[in-house]
């Protein structure tokens, strides 16, 4: 039917902790009771549009003064908690076993570990010794997406391939409780924990669905380094958001228009779907906007930000499992995939939601 | 000619500071002046042969209380400085600019930023907004010839486009002055500094000579974390090497005799040449022995370690680089790659020597 590889339906979970943004709210005041412009404050994080977060670390005890190490323990060992029911869930429902995977991607930023997650994954479930591993920690929020493009070009290469796609981010563990300017505390009330996959297949069987990618692009703007970043400081990374990220909306436009037109003929809005991970409200609005979609267009986007937070690399995953769940995706629909990270580096997709 | 991807001539730079393995021996004992059983410390270290290294922090500043911050900022810094030029070089030597650049693979693991040294490579060289990045900071000494490797599956998907392979590797960067097991001394005396890249080619033009990749292959040894890994503490990356790593050898001795076997239907001993990067002097000559290669085999591989110490992901490129200097290799060769690493992963290439 297609000579494309396909995305197969993922799996998201979470950890156990749910914190209320009216939770987050009060835990921060009590952390900063001398904070200059508390009601500007409020007021932002409000506007976040975000209801809860799940998180690793339970409230109480996220502004404990854990070290740098002890908090990369922590990620170490939830990470691998998660990952490996993840994993077997994953590959039960594509009817695969650990020998039938050829590479992992495992994106990961809230951490640092060598080996990678990837070295404990490979011990605690027979993969093959010759499956080859990708693991990136530095493409934060657009690593998933990037993961998903360099899997088309892996998968064109050994086309009978299967690629396991992982991402494990545990924003909580990376939690900087003296860090107390107005991006800091917005930051806080954002990032939400997550562990999610998807197996990507090269040559896809009757049976299966999933978002079949018929063409990948890469977009990186020069002199944005400060727009997205960790500052690496002596106790561990400090996550900074500058907001002239809005600036890029006018940058991504014409290329996602150029993509669209070139493999379609048509512009972005009319699309069937779209999975979008811009990381807040505003900056998703401005591209709604730019690109003249329609009303209700990114709603799965913006169910995902409101009751998981930005789940950073696994934002995407996170989308097109309730795109899925929605059963609003039927054969042939044409949709696009967006995700924007440091760098400022997008990587995005243009594809159609095939059943085989 | 060949429709393998092609690995051109590397280019190789190092810091100025050269640290004779003298002056390491007499600073390391200064630092630890009651160090229990010395003789063996000194012993173990001579018997790295190594004669010096370059390292970007000198000597008189190693052991400075230099934080973890301030540390990875010099580790950025320096990498910048000495990947620049280094970029310009090798697209000059190719005839290429930064236009013609689709990928750019960047291996570094003494120091971390998000975004990686790739964000300020697009900065200060006019790349392409849609060129591709991969920056890989958790594979360690196996990095570039696992970036080669991964770059032949991208160049099989998109043959008529260029890789940039790129090392930046600073172990100067993470030392750590109260680490004093005897691991610790002969892993201070070990590892070198070095900044190193490679054009690979899809497709080569007349005049274009190199190791023309045939076939690769990947491998992992379950249960191994503890072999080569980074501790992650609260002051840094500490580098921890287990003995246990020579046990390796007997494992990937079937899975070279194989690669080799299946593509030439020759053994490895039967080869014109080897890019072998093991990390030290004991797991190379066991290495030599198991597939009972001819004397003066592995010579460009020692000459590596002993004029430049083991340069992490660098060295494999130094090694190639030695070997083209030589003016050993003629059309037609037949030679294989080998790279091992945290995980432990080895990465394994066989292939040509052609000019085009």
């Amino acid at each position: 039917m297609s000579n494309h590889p396909l995305l197969t339906q993922p799996y998201v979970s979470f950890p156990s902790n749910h914190i209320t943004q009216e939770e987050m709210i009060i835990f921060l005041k009590n952390l900063f009771p001398n904070y200059e412009d508390w009601e500007l404050a409020e007021r932002m994080i409000r506007n976040t549009e975000i209801d809860g977060r799940y998180l690793a670390v339970p409230l109480d005890e996220l502004a404990k003064d854990y070290t740098w190490g002890e908090r990369n323990e922590m990620y170490r060992k939830t990470a691998i908690e998660m990952l490996v029911p993840a994993v077997m869930h994953i590959l039960d429902f594509n009817e695969l076993t650990p020998k039938n995977i050829d590479m992992i991607i495992l994106t990961s930023s809230t951490g640092f570990l060598m080996p990678s997650l990837i070295a404990y994954l490979f011990n605690a479930l027979p993969f093959r010794s010759s499956t080859v591993q990708i693991p990136v920690a530095q493409m934060g929020c657009v690593a998933a997406a990037w993961a998903i493009n360099r899997s088309v070009e892996y998968l064109k290469a050994n086309p009978h391939h299967n690629v396991l796609i992982l991402s494990a981010e545990f924003s909580s563990a990376v939690f900087q409780k003296k860090d107390c300017e107005l991006h800091n505390l917005v930051s806080d009330s954002l990032f939400g924990d997550c562990v999610s996959g998807a197996v990507m297949k090269g040559k896809p069987k009757s049976g299966d669905s999933g978002y079949s990618l018929e063409k990948t692009a890469t977009f990186f703007k020069h002199n944005s380094i400060n727009y997205i970043k960790y500052d690496v400081k002596d106790d561990g990374f400090h996550f900074f958001l500058d907001k002239n990220v809005m600036h890029t909306v006018p940058d991504l436009v014409p290329v996602i228009n150029q993509m669209i037109l070139e493999q379609y003929q048509i512009t972005p809005n009319q699309l069937d779907f779209y999975l979008f991970h811009t990381g807040g409200k505003r900056i998703l609005e401005s591209l709604s906007k730019e690109l003249e979609l329609k009303d209700n267009s990114l709603r799965h986007c913006k169910h995902s930000l409101r009751y998981h937070g930005n789940t950073i690399s696994s934002v995407i995953l996170d989308i097109f499992t309730q795109k899925i769940s929605s059963q609003s995706l039927h054969h042939d629909m044409k949709g696009m995939l967006l995700a924007m990270g440091p760098g400022f580096t997008a990587e995005m997709s243009c594809g159609r939601w095939l059943v085989y």
